[in-house]
């Protein structure tokens, strides 16, 4: 992080800005307290248990987020530290909540730093859904490391190795993204972060408006086909480059996910069409990006959905809680999951009316394992007790029904926005209470690290023996 | 339910009302096709398969709100069907929303109908929840079955029995509820009318303000008590009878749901006094009265408690959800089902630090059967679906957000009254457009019928072979 904060103090000094010699500083105060640790931590080889991958995962990024905060918090934007926190929070769990209000004229150095967070997050979660979660078993997560040691490809037999060629993929998407937004209209600076905030499916943008801000189609297009490219499962283009590329066709998640996509576009733009009144091409342009935006997990926006009445501002909320494909930078509750759930209940009806008939559930060809589905069950109660919790403690801190239900909403599944007048894609958080940025970093957290990584820090057994 | 219909004859016949008429010609309409369908399906023996036993279910409670729809639609209110099928749907799943407007002037034979129907919902609903759910394995309820034959009590060996014993214990409380309503201040009709829809926790009242009517501290509390009668499993009632009267205390439902209830009684007077600045002891009257009409899925109103702010309105919403125990008239997703997703959740976090580790989650201090894990899970994610699925077609046909979310959650948990302007304590359903009456008529039903009751119906397989 220390190295990263070295780009926007060169920006800012290039820009003439003053907030370089913050940048500088933070960056120095960062490398030394990480350079610390390491020597002070120097010794035998340590073997990590399952309890110290938990306590490492929550604490890198609750650190991560406080180191990204230093520069925001001292920066020219005069921004208390909660306020610096949530935003730091919210860029390195790729959410997009911002509290930042005149993005447009912002100094070039802050705006940087506020993508690189997003980038860092983005390939940080990925690394951490292919590498760690499987075998922390968190939230069924499982599936995936039978999936990945099933195929035992020889080629590419150790989580290491995958993770660094998901890296070189994500940074070659970036890449190819910002050239094609620089040739659209977009500057070169603008083009890059928005390019890392896209893969990243942060949301994090480089104006107040939004992409809402180019007004332009093309940009529109390109940027819905890059979010829609960070919600997909990265290993499956590294099938696709290896000469496999059906693999990606044949992914369950994958299906999934563009049906669902699909479809809400075709509902949302029929209802717009046809209930709005609006021309047949606008309600296609807004509802294929807005809905490419929630459903990723990013959170631009390029109009208020709002105002398309109260059944699309429902089912993009409903859109809200989804999210994207696991072992990609989207957020949210996940396809497998409602994947798995669905064939689970199934199952369960079938067996239902012929008690003495066989009904096992399976998923990608294969049974789905008793401890899979109930480690996806219990994701889904724990997330919707969670999601309560944080409700009813955003409501004692004065929140209106809707602005804490879609706050809860847009920070668990990592997505940016939320709906109302306040927090709503017109608006944005600064005007929210302390507590509840608190509240909501705690959310974007949890969701994050899908909710028991951080869970299990809170059992008294975690601590024991 | 021809023989109940002549209860509400004679009594508007005595009042010198004309909807006398429509009860007695509706009672002998009821009669007639009831008598036909007995003569026409008189033959063998018909042993009953489990698909015959779900569609009997379903057909019994939607020709009950039919038939009970008959004297609403013709009586001299002048109410739509679709209305009259809402107000009897809503009767016989006691659940106790109202479109009818002027219920203090209403004549007799409507009031008592209307308690009738949720007097029967309620006792229907018990003999269903002991001697039918459980051998259906409707969601986890072949918990209770087991608790039952495992008990092996030779006094009470068969389910019917069971089921005659409860609907005794049933009457008898409502005779006492109604005495002391009487002695308390109520007319005796009154009195009658508020005993049946308060064991049936029901919420049906003669008044448009409910019980606040009657502004009356005695009539809160002997109403409080019974409403928490209602919502506790009755067989252990049974148990209390017989000299076991500590079974009652040690039941791990009754428990949960009076610590629950108590737990929200203080939080909410403290939020009350404390925060909102309410004398203590009017705020401990509102607040104990308002968590027991709602955690029992009564719905009687004292008072409009969203002028408690979002806090305390977002803490009944998910009261609306809970629901009270199972073996009970109370609705919601139950004590039983969100304990033993709780003992499920902890016990798979803790197997998640501590990967070899034995935690099989015990429940009544017997191992939780796999079966009964998956299915209470099951039925989770089928009510969070149906919640969405209602809430968004609510929603498409022009509800706002606050009035389809809590319109859907009192209907599904069979409470009464939702929140917002529209729909809140203080109003009623009667403006709501007609396409919404029948979706809430259908989550009235599904709530009732523990949803995998009515949904295994929609399933191909169901129908076929």
């Amino acid at each position: 992080m220390a190295a990263l904060m070295v780009l926007p103090a060169l920006v800012d000094a290039a820009a003439g800005n003053p907030d370089w010699s913050v940048f500088a500083t933070t960056a120095a105060l960062t490398l030394f307290v990480g350079v610390s640790l390491v020597i002070a931590n120097r010794g035998p080889r340590f073997d990590m248990q399952v309890r110290e991958a938990f306590l490492l995962t929550a604490l890198a990024w609750i650190v991560a987020a406080l180191a990204g905060a230093l520069p925001i918090a001292f920066s020219g934007l005069g921004l208390s530290f909660t306020d610096a926190y949530f935003e730091s929070m919210s860029g390195i769990t790729t959410t997009g909540s911002t509290v930042i209000v005149g993005l447009d004229s912002a100094p070039p150095g802050i705006l940087l730093w506020r993508s690189l967070l997003q980038m860092l997050g983005g390939i940080g979660f990925m690394v951490l859904a292919v590498a760690v979660l499987p075998f922390l078993k968190v939230g069924g997560m499982q599936l995936f490391r039978m999936e990945f040691s099933d195929k035992s490809e020889k080629v590419l037999p150790r989580a290491a190795q995958v993770a660094s060629s998901i890296a070189a993929i994500y940074f070659a998407l970036i890449a190819i993204d910002a050239t094609l937004l620089w040739l659209a209209g977009m500057t070169g600076f603008e083009a890059v972060c928005h390019a890392m905030t896209t893969l990243a499916t942060g949301g994090f943008s480089t104006s107040d408006q939004s992409i809402g801000h180019f007004d332009s189609v093309t940009i529109e297009a390109i940027t819905t086909i890059f979010m829609l490219s960070g919600a997909m499962p990265f290993v499956l283009y590294l099938e696709f480059i290896r000469g496999r590329p059906l693999r990606l066709a044949e992914d369950s998640q994958v299906r999934g996910f563009l049906g669902l996509y699909a479809g809400a576009v075709i509902v949302l733009a029929l209802w717009q069409w046809l209930g709005g009144g609006e021309p047949l091409g606008k309600a296609i342009r807004e509802t294929s990006f807005t809905v490419a935006s929630i459903m990723t997990t990013t959170g631009y926006a390029t109009t208020d959905y709002q105002i398309w009445g109260a059944f699309a501002t429902f089912t993009i909320l409903c859109l809200t809680v989804v999210g994207g494909c696991t072992g990609a930078t989207a957020g949210g509750i996940k396809i497998y999951r409602l994947e798995v759930l669905y064939l689970t209940v199934k199952a369960q009806i079938r067996r239902m009316i012929q008690p003495h008939g066989l009904f096992e559930p399976h998923y990608a060809g294969k049974p789905l394992p008793e401890a899979v589905v109930n480690s996806v069950l219990g994701f889904f109660f724990l997330y919707a007790m969670t999601f309560a919790a944080l409700s009813l403690a955003l409501g004692a801190m004065g929140l209106d029904f809707l602005t804490a239900i879609s706050g809860v909403a847009t920070a668990m599944g990592n997505v940016g926005p939320g709906l109302g007048p306040v927090i709503g894609p017109e608006g944005n958080f600064s005007s929210v209470p302390d507590g509840a940025k608190w509240l909501l970093s705690l959310g974007m957290l949890l969701g994050r690290l899908e909710l028991s990584t951080v869970m299990v820090l809170l059992l008294p057994a975690f601590w024991r023996g």
